[in-house]
């Protein structure tokens, strides 16, 4: 710590918690967007009043504080970009309890969301949320943003596993909202609106989710077809005939081809569109509902169908699923990543208006993901930033479309830095004024991941 | 109307749709509460601009105006506590849509529960939220307390199901929260912030709900028990199996005996507690888990264990089960509601202490309710308006073993008028400061249902 510096007095408080090295600048000042901007220091706090330390600190100088989990956010929410503190939450990283007669746990934000599962799922229980992240992403970065994932279709969203949180407002004030039972209603819903905040409200120190009982097995199932609105057309019959799986993803041609381009996954010719379906629950009802589920695909025209049988078929189906956002980096140096949702029936009209954009515009837009509630990860893989006012333009439009089909422009990333420009495309002049004033209430000085969220102009 | 009432601008605009007659201030002064107080004026308002015409005229005069549904409220929601207008939603009650496809319905707020489950389980479709009062109750009250109902314990409260909103601010404008699709996360939750927030911050015009598939079947299983304690070690069972039913309620001995006072319903001699079970699912499904329920109730020692066969039985049992709180009255002329919750492992140790209080006060304490999810209705009979020094020592008692426990003073019922004074004893100075600021920001002249959640004192 070179002396003179203004974060002295809070090196002297936390010692190697704190660095103002550039390299740990660097490290800290990008997510998987690749957009960045440097800190002017990076934090590893491990206990609450660590953090109480910092924000205190960085209140009364007022120095923003930026709230980051593992930096896998695809919207650019935890770079620093209006530089500040970073507050890196990998130290705290513990479970504090798991309990199986209640089906609660209480955690710290930075446990990855994979080892959470994990350990739960030792113990007969089931913690749904599964953004494709999950081996990397820390629960406290799923609750900023709701994370949702492919189980979302039956289990819900993060929101729906958080019953309670212990915070910290930007001046040091502990807050505890929600309950540690499975309901409660005392009071404004504080626990829902600081869930999908994206830092810019509380520092969340304390998590308790909500578990379910392990569902006793599960079958994968995937569908191959030679037109995606064949594929479509399935995920609708499946939905409406009362089976409900715990995932049905789709990827359309160009997300398959990106794909094949990084591992050797097959696919039969001609297969434009791929159904990867999963039931999970009790062995007979598996059996039976995933035969369903393939007879719906072969009916809708699907030239191959198969279940997977082995756990090793499973997991490379699903490392060709959860590998399509890496990939078009293979394929292209910069690509966007949206996450847009229409209403389930209007999918294959939303496909068509990717492509219908994709010829308009020229551009590569591949589109894959949640099928079965409507949510569509829309990647535009372009080759120079000369290309960004076309990609702009191509955003646009695909945003507006997707509003147009009573959709909306994220499901689960969130807003961050890379979509706030659209914000006002989808929400509204008094409802925006409604939640810059909620901002101000918990945030008055705005330290807490300023810049993000709301649009510069509004 | 008298010429010269400061209601006669809103009169001359909306008709028949304002009353300021004594028969109608008096018919909709009070809930089921029995607490009361005399609104100024009455309105059935058929369109959202029929409420904008309302809010801005009560807006400019500083009037209070009470959002209303049916009135089944046992926290005095509706309660209009400082007169003004009651915003009777009877004439709203409309289906706009429902929509198979994507499960989803848009309903205006005075739409009766039991009329819109009915309707939408005609198209194959269920809304699981199913307060007691739902053959009454409306889905705007409903949103407005985040009801809930047997069926959350595997289903989730109506906070699960409130994908959107159109609202209108107390001055008139109209904000429009949330998504029409099962998943998004663009800006603040101001859904769930509004749901639950019982009338204090807008006046919901339209309600936008996520619906599921019906199940195919269901099994009603009911446990007859000599000792709570061993019904409560079946709930444990029973929950911590993996078996996750619809429904799981209990009754303890002095539920039975109001029941068995007004109704003539089978129970075994020396039973002091029923179990109540539902499975719903495929009928192979069905058919195995009640027997698994069944068992486990006898293993814990169940005197008798009954398999409702008939759509009969069913409603007989349920219809026991819906009378208990009605019962009531006919033992005692007053009583309270409560409806706390606590981590389900408790509920052996709860109604223990619940005896305890019970012994120590000499009041007459019923609980029964939601075991599954740990939330129990406890109701306090008592004869003259003298014990009511005794009644509030005996809540004052219950609802701190409850927070002690790790529970919470309200499940699903709200706040309201009659346990604002208990706020504190949960909520936070800082939370409840949050919560104060929030009701500002939305409502500044506090004319939405002022006087409710927020004690006097704080």
């Amino acid at each position: 710590m070179s002396s003179g510096s203004i974060f002295e007095p809070l090196c002297q408080k936390l010692g190697d918690k704190v660095s103002i090295k550039d390299e740990d600048r660097v490290l800290y000042s990008y997510d998987a967007t690749g957009l960045s901007s440097l800190p002017s220091a990076v934090t590893w706090p491990t206990t609450e009043n660590d953090i109480r330390d910092i924000l205190i600190f960085a209140h009364k100088s007022g120095i923003p504080v930026v709230p980051r989990g593992a930096g896998t956010s695809v919207t650019g929410g935890p770079v620093p970009v209006n530089g500040g503190i970073v507050l890196c939450f990998s130290r705290m990283n513990r479970i504090v309890d798991i309990n199986p007669a209640t089906q609660t746990a209480v955690v710290e934000p930075g446990l990855i969301n994979g080892i959470f599962k994990k350990k739960v799922q030792g113990l007969g229980l089931f913690y749904p949320p599964d953004p494709s992240s999950l081996d990397i992403s820390t629960l406290g970065g799923n609750v900023a943003t709701c994370a949702g994932g492919p189980n979302a279709i039956k289990y819900g969203v993060t929101r729906d596993y958080v019953l309670g949180l212990t915070c910290l407002l930007p001046d040091g004030r502990t807050i505890r909202t929600g309950v540690q039972t499975s309901k409660g209603v005392a009071g404004y819903d504080l626990t829902r609106l600081l869930t999908g905040s994206e830092g810019t409200l509380a520092v969340i120190t304390q998590i308790t989710l909500k578990l379910i009982s392990k569902p006793e097995t599960s079958r994968n199932i995937q569908g191959y077809f030679t037109d995606i609105s064949m594929a479509s057309e399935a995920v609708t019959k499946i939905m409406s005939s009362g089976i409900l799986p715990n995932i049905l993803e789709l990827m359309d041609e160009t997300s398959i081809d990106s794909v094949k381009n990084i591992m050797n996954t097959h696919v039969p010719a001609k297969c434009t569109a791929i159904l990867l379906a999963e039931i999970d629950g009790d062995k007979s009802d598996v059996k039976k509902k995933s035969e369903h589920i393939a007879l719906f695909m072969k009916k809708c025209g699907a030239t191959e169908v198969n279940m997977a049988a082995t756990n090793k078929e499973v997991t490379e189906l699903w490392r060709a699923r959860r590998s399509i956002s890496p990939a078009v980096y293979k394929l292209f140096p910069f690509k966007t990543s949206e996450d847009i949702v229409v209403p389930r029936d209007k999918i294959p009209l939303m496909t068509f208006k990717l492509k219908e954009i994709g010829l308009k515009t020229g551009l590569t837009i591949l589109s894959y993901g949640h099928a079965g509630d409507g949510n569509l990860h829309v990647n535009i893989g372009y080759n120079d930033t000369s290309d960004k006012n076309n990609v702009e333009h191509a955003l646009r439009l695909i945003f507006s479309a997707a509003l147009n089909l009573g959709g909306t422009i994220s499901g689960e990333h969130g807003i961050g830095l890379s979509k706030k420009r659209f914000l006002t495309m989808e929400i509204g002049r008094t409802e925006l004024d409604l939640m810059r004033d909620i901002k101000n209430i918990f945030d008055p000085n705005n330290i807490l991941n300023p810049g993000k969220i709301f649009p510069e102009d509004s």
